[in-house]
């Protein structure tokens, strides 16, 4: 860490990040806010950290999931803000080849033109956490096998879980710190939801993935969606009758955005983070996950854009695909420089050194510890023994939505309906089927069988590559594969086979597809589907794959609650636990930092940045309407939204907030519990913090409510949401659309 | 110019920017300095400013030009530092396929090991400057006309210069101030130049290309020459038994570098600068030449990278141009940026309006500058009329070197030799003559019929293109040319022909081409070299375009002084003129900048850099001594080149100093005279300042002298020189190489 210390000695640095120099990790249950206090009135809170602790009071009764995604209430009518990327698959739904919302984006002039976001879309409102460690973990007889322990944990949570939806709401039992504490969290699940306003693409993904993980940022990321329930309230499916839900809180848009040295709060759901991982499991995903997802999403971002270039209908179904294939390459990239180049995987192994010694150096935690990361090395290295394999296996059924991924839902879902509801795998118990359902509806928009003929080919040659022992029988058999086969070999085979399976399949027949649904498993069998019959002949396969990890998670249920209570006894005091897609709240200050050798990141960026950028095509096509108002702006037309000290309208800010994936759309909330920007991203310098934080260069990327306001009232005449939350829009502005 | 204030309105900004937050425009001529005396106090220097000034004194003594480049003398025994990138025509002369010392660099254990840099090359030290306005530019009858008006200047100059030159010493004649002001300039000229040592590009050219003109910045931009002179002293032609050269004053090299907040000044010979021209020349090279130039440069760099590519000879060869063509490219792109979308050139035609206003509000300024612009403008619309078919005469020769350059050189030399010396025109008088034959020496370096021809081709198709009125008739002739051809049947035709030119020329050969330079125009003819008798045919018309020329310059010695002395009245005060290849000095501070919207430039780099951008090949292979050396470093070892406040040693450093292209390897001193660094780039961002300088943002970037001696000391094991130079070699350094 000296190299990332000694640079922040410049005299500059030091003024850019102010006193409290370092981000503070964690990204903190609600309810352990208010055990924060000291530490957020040091950083000159005044309000009642017992706030965040309520669920269901300002401001956290704002807050919601969208499922991956965050956002938050900003009106009694049940407007929703997020991050225009999580609004995406919505504007996919509803686009045409000749009207491309995604590029274009859409505002609802008044309600009857807010349009279904589409199957799956989903609103989710925790109302309440309760601390059920004692009747999950509780009591389990420490001879019981390592498989068992895990029906028995699986069979605790489904029954709590089905105990706690007697009420009518969503339920989700969780592990935290390793499954040494587990929740129940109860949500609404809003499933009506509609999408309102969503900015062109040039300002809503202004910078494209030239920008994307970088600063300085120029991204107007941000849409809004309207939760709709029946008429007396209740949550109910889509319905043209349906009527704005009345959120009990909702949050004020701040006309102030957030300011250098500003404190800020960002209440979301961030998805998955491991820092509580050992060192060994670390190690493999630097040495081996990240690589091979690299090269992977590389290749894949390849085929997927050839055969776009070629079909205009394959474009608009892998576009959403291609996006979260190369966000997710480059944080993969981001992550794996920061663990290798940035030194963060040794500094976890100096950690863990230290941790080890830490046990050694006392009896009764010898006693209580020393058999634990000796054993979790053992599982991973275990794993390891069929790791392609296993990877490729869960990988063939595509990356977003693919006809063999529907194939074995479906395949599946029949083999599981059979059970009793409280014997069923948790994915397919009877409270998830309208998911199942919705998903298969969904599938129709981006299900592509170019795509999908074309990346299961690139899956099959690896899985014709694939060492003795690791071999998958079945495709072997299937397609006429031999270990130490010729690749030009195997590529014939492969595209032999694949004529007949495409030849042979109508899974890309919404009806057909969905007729499925209903069936049992012989009668799906008899339907002859030929991927419906590739389904069934990995089914045996993909079940002893994941016999194998239940008896893996069994065993990490034994070890892992005690690998993390020696971790928080050796470190003491307050930790926050792993995100695992629960709401959280982080908080920490607006602020820039030294970014490389010889170059600072400025904590906020403007107008002016976004004019730097502006070629008028590609990713950086700032729409004529923006660029016009910005010459008016500067021709000195008055906004609200200028920022007196930097003599114009703020855009994006740097925050040493703690968020990862999930968190996209969280409401970043200023002192007072007002919305002052919405989180949309992190700096590829720090990526890696998802596995070992950075508190020195960590940085959260949010754009400011100002540029959202003024965008708003100046260039897209979104008069009647501004209305909605408050504002008073500009009377001169044009209507852009 | 509103925006870019705006930005630096930003806290962390000022701190970086520091009290002086605008540029100093100004290369000065030495003579000058003492006039800033109160500018540079104000600035904190406690020096004489007179010493600037004595040319024969210390520390400008010591300053010399490489011709194109700038140095200094570093050592009583004539030892010479300037840019690595200036001594690469040294290691390319040097060099053989089997052991390119452009890559590995190379250091002269002793003095018997250094290597002649090669035909041409010089070491200019200037001794007196002495105003001859009125020799050269006094008592021309205002009847003249423009094309004897040419005349009678460039006789003057010859006069003048043949007379300055009877001294044994090299001068010069120039136009200052758009010939408001001429200067005599005498040079002792030496002639045998020695390479003595060069870092591997790993070092010397770290970054490569991806990083020039940028800023953060890692380039160990470092070499040395040394000067030597026959035993009596006299600047002779290389020979095994001349000696080192013992300069009257050389530089001290500071140990300590540059700090931010302190004041430099760089002394040394910037090209040439555009500020003084008029709006419609400005604008000319904008629309046209700039363009025009980036996408020629564009396509000359892909042809003769592909031609490297399966040719290794053909690599060697180019490889200088190419260096050169991505230079001035990036350069140009950068140049173009900052006059159209940073707004340079709106500002210039707000100034030229302004100034025109000024004119005529006043009877006398009208009487004596009204017709001045307009007729500089005239100029300019008139020369546009055949931009296209002179800019391809003059470009046929080629880039760097061609054998039609050659050709045309040596036809064209035996046309003048028959000429009176008094006669010629200034670049065939006797005076040059060992020059032209050093230069085709020396082209054999670089000769080479693949480049040739292909670029060649490039620019015949152009010539097919080329608009009635513009037609370059002897070449229609030749290669069957018509106008408005279809491409494909042009190049049918420039193939064909290609093929008897480049079969029928022996050019290539050294010998050959060496024997035209002692023939006469008859006898050159008589060879039948195809590639003569080109340039024979085209000489017609390239005499025809020089006569043109001849008389616009005839027209600006009698427009340029009065637009110069108008400016200069009306801006009032102190101002430097554009830079013109002669002996300038310019002051400023070390110091950041705001680069772009959210983007600081810090001042200052540091080794933790190099090792954040090392990745062991390419533009960014950073030798293993030197990341060797850097782990040394880490791991505790001493060096008295650690900056105590970044706790690393320095590498590069940015400061307000006014530069352009030439003053490359100027040496940076201190406010005790001392090299504290050498000036090696400018940031893209301002290098449009050659048109209109940006006091807000033009940056220099230079090398830390302390990055120099660490690297000699630490890593290349330079002891000979550190000692020669008085420093102290690291006792325990690992012999490099």
């Amino acid at each position: 860490m000296n190299l990332r210390f000694g640079r922040i000695a410049f005299a500059c640095a030091l003024v850019l990040l102010s006193a409290t120099a370092f981000a503070d990790e964690g990204m903190w249950m609600p309810q352990q806010i208010p055990e924060l206090a000291s530490r957020l009135s040091a950083m000159g809170f005044q309000g009642d950290p017992q706030a965040f602790a309520d669920l269901t009071g300002q401001p956290m009764g704002a807050i919601v999931s969208l499922g991956g995604c965050s956002a938050s209430f900003v009106s009694p009518d049940g407007l929703i803000v997020t991050n225009n990327h999580c609004v995406q698959g919505a504007l996919q739904y509803n686009s045409k080849p000749e009207h491309n919302l995604m590029v274009d984006g859409y505002l609802a002039k008044t309600r009857a033109d807010e349009l279904w976001a589409g199957p799956g879309s989903r609103v989710f409102v925790t109302v309440s956490v309760k601390d059920v460690t004692e009747d999950i973990a509780g009591k389990i007889d420490p001879k019981t096998t390592d498989r068992k322990r895990f029906d028995v944990v699986d069979q605790r949570v489904k029954a709590k879980t089905a105990e706690c939806e007697k009420g009518g709401l969503r339920c989700t039992v969780s592990a935290f710190f390793e499954g040494l504490k587990w929740f129940e969290i109860a949500q609404l699940e809003i499933q009506d939801v509609r999408l309102v306003y969503a900015p062109a693409a040039g300002i809503g993904n202004f910078g494209g993935e030239t920008d994307n993980w970088q600063w300085p940022r120029h991204t107007g990321d941000w849409s809004f969606y309207r939760a709709y329930v029946s008429k007396d309230g209740k949550p109910v499916p889509f319905a043209k009758e349906n009527v704005p839900y009345n959120p009990k809180h909702w949050l004020k848009i701040s006309a102030a955005g957030a300011s250098p040295g500003d404190l800020v709060f960002v209440a979301g759901y961030p998805g998955r983070t491991y820092r509580l991982n050992a060192f060994d499991e670390v190690k493999e995903t630097v040495d081996w996950n990240l690589p091979r997802s690299i090269q992977r999403a590389t290749d894949r971002i390849a085929i997927l854009e050839k055969l776009g270039k070629d079909d205009k209908e394959t474009a608009l179904h892998v576009a959403q695909a291609i996006r979260g294939l190369n966000n997710g390459l480059t944080k993969n990239k981001g992550v794996l420089q920061g663990m290798v180049k940035g030194g963060l995987l040794s500094d976890k192994e100096r950690m863990e050194k230290d941790f080890v010694k830490w046990i050694d150096a006392d009896a009764v935690r010898r006693a209580r510890y020393a058999d634990v990361i000796p054993a979790i090395d053992a599982i991973v290295a275990e794993r390891a023994k069929t790791r392609e394999r296993d990877a490729l296996l869960t990988e063939m059924p595509g990356v977003m939505s693919s006809s063999l991924g529907s194939a074995q839902t479906l395949y599946r879902f029949s083999v599981e309906k059979a059970k009793k509801d409280a014997d069923r795998d948790p994915a397919f118990q009877e409270r998830n089927w309208s998911r199942i359902r919705e998903a298969q509806e969904r599938a129709q928009r981006t299900l592509d069988p170019k795509a999908d003929r074309a990346l299961m080919r690139y899956a099959l040659v690896d899985v014709a590559r694939l060492p003795q022992g690791q071999r998958i029988d079945v495709l072997d058999k299937e397609i006429g594969l031999k270990p130490g086969m010729a690749d030009a070999d195997a590529g014939h085979a492969i595209d032999a086979w694949l004529d007949k399976l495409f030849a042979g399949t109508k899974l890309y027949a919404k009806d057909f597809r969905m007729s499925l649904l209903d069936k049992s498993t012989a009668e799906i069998v008899a339907t002859k589907d030929s991927m419906v019959a590739l389904a069934a002949a990995l089914y045996p396969i993909q079940e002893a794959s994941r016999e194998k990890g239940k008896e893996r998670s069994g065993a990490l249920y034994r070890l892992g609650p005690r690998y993390a209570e020696a971790l928080l006894a050796k470190n003491g005091g307050l930790v926050s636990p792993d995100a695992n897609s629960t709401l959280r709240v982080t908080y920490g200050k607006v602020l820039g930092v030294p970014a490389r050798d010889g170059l600072l990141y400025a904590p906020q960026t403007t107008l002016a940045g976004v004019v730097e950028k502006a070629t008028g095509q590609g990713e950086f096509n700032a729409p004529k309407a923006e660029l016009d108002a910005i010459k008016a702006l500067r021709a000195g037309k008055a906004t609200p939204y200028l920022d007196p000290k930097l003599n114009d309208v703020p855009v994006n800010f740097l925050s040493t907030v703690d968020t990862t994936g999930g968190n996209s759309g969280s409401a970043t909330l200023n002192a007072r519990g007002e919305l002052c920007g919405l989180l949309f991203d992190g700096t590829f310098d720090t990526v890696a913090s998802d596995y070992l934080f950075d508190a020195v260069r960590t940085r959260s990327i949010h754009v400011d409510s100002r540029y959202m306001l003024w965008t708003m009232s100046e260039v897209d005449g979104a008069t009647n949401l501004l209305k909605e939350i408050g504002e008073v829009p500009s009377l001169d502005v044009k209507i852009a659309r």
